[in-house]
């Protein structure tokens, strides 16, 4: 590895650009070469927080997601389309890398918490340095932005992918004492589906961009039905209180 | 509230104390009073983390679990023992409230997330106003110490409190990709017992302290079984790899 750039993972929080760390901080201003993922013709979220943070001199390396339409999950096309353009994603930090230029790929949220950086590090890390630091989840801005403590004493906590099947999050829910669901977007019709079948839609909170400018909270048996919700909006089922 | 001071709840982040944030260091070093849970005759976990950015004019409110030794938490001593405690760490903060002084309460890891700055928000925010800041999770310094993604793609992870029965554990574990044990501590021959029935000791990780000093991480079927685990220690299943 002499003389080959180091890979960061830097985790960025979950939007406020003040909510990054310090050492994070640090690490994104020293790289030369500064990496995201992001769609085509957008700023992309990772980008959008750091924005504040960069410098002048450092370059921007965009790595962009190969639909302009979301291709469902389901289709066998994707698999296979994410993972090529993960390694071509990889090839192309690598080649920064191979020229001894550290690269900090920069992720919202925490980078090991269903995060994209992860297929960079799955790629990489064996043939190059590579340090991650983490960063606030994105599920952690949203119950801060809610002023809704998620989990007391000895709660259980299920975190559920809004793409699930339905049967799937009520079998969930019904174990659980805490929930929160991720990747809600067009997934909210099902998710709200399984909360009233499990008896817990009084009790589900919706949050729209926490920590960021346009933050929205409500409960979600206030939110019109038809009302569609963006992809990084967050579905919270608080706990039971714990000692009082 | 008119004339009272505000109460802040700040997460410090896992342990590293350059995992503070940029608010929750500039939200902390503007409180003239800063307040910590902590065992008697201990630094305490959040004073040892916020120490290096504690600035000589604060002042500190040392609010002390009344237990020396850990009474276990199924004697109904503790419920009301700890209640009983809490009402007089809130009391404790009150005083400086009311005086219209700000209290940072300082907390490691998340204050939403199991912490007991909980405890104080339950019983203050509707008398004062008050703010939380989020920080990163233990867990997340864990699973960074690790190097190792704990989710990707679909995967459903399950946060279980080491304090469950051993059946319980397991069904948990039964439905789950991957999963957080938190409390660790004396709890860990049935978290071992718990994983050895769902067929995962293989997978499971132990790291103490992480991103502390002394941080260590090991294969939990590479620990002796006779030896202890501090209570902050925490246990991970790592979940599948999802798109490669």
């Amino acid at each position: 590895m002499s003389g080959s750039g180091t890979l960061f993972g830097i985790g960025l929080g979950p939007g406020d650009p003040e909510l990054i760390t310090l050492k994070a901080l640090r690490l994104l201003r020293a790289a030369p070469v500064v990496a995201a993922f992001a769609k085509q013709g957008r700023t992309g979220q990772a980008l959008g927080i750091a924005g504040p943070h960069l410098l002048p001199e450092q370059r921007i390396l965009r790595l962009e997601y190969p639909f302009t339409t979301e291709v469902s999950i389901h289709d066998p096309r994707y698999a296979r389309d994410m993972s090529d353009f993960y390694d071509q994603a990889a090839a192309a930090v690598a080649r920064h890398l191979d020229a001894g230029e550290d690269v900090a790929v920069i992720c919202e949220g925490d980078p090991f918490l269903y995060g994209s950086y992860m297929y960079l590090h799955d790629r990489l890390s064996h043939r190059f340095p590579a340090r991650v630091v983490p960063g606030i989840s994105g599920m952690s801005g949203c119950w801060t932005q809610a002023d809704t403590p998620i989990t007391h004493g000895d709660d259980v906590l299920t975190v559920i992918p809004g793409t699930l099947p339905e049967d799937a999050m009520v079998s969930h829910l019904s174990r659980t004492d805490a929930a929160v669901f991720m990747k809600v977007g067009r997934n909210l019709p099902r998710i709200r589906t399984a909360l009233i079948r499990a008896g817990l839609l009084e009790r589900a909170i919706l949050v729209e961009r926490g920590t960021m400018e346009g933050a929205h909270v409500a409960r979600l048996a206030d939110w019109p039905e038809d009302r569609t919700a963006p992809y990084f909006t967050i579905v919270l089922v608080p706990g039971r209180q714990g000692v009082r």
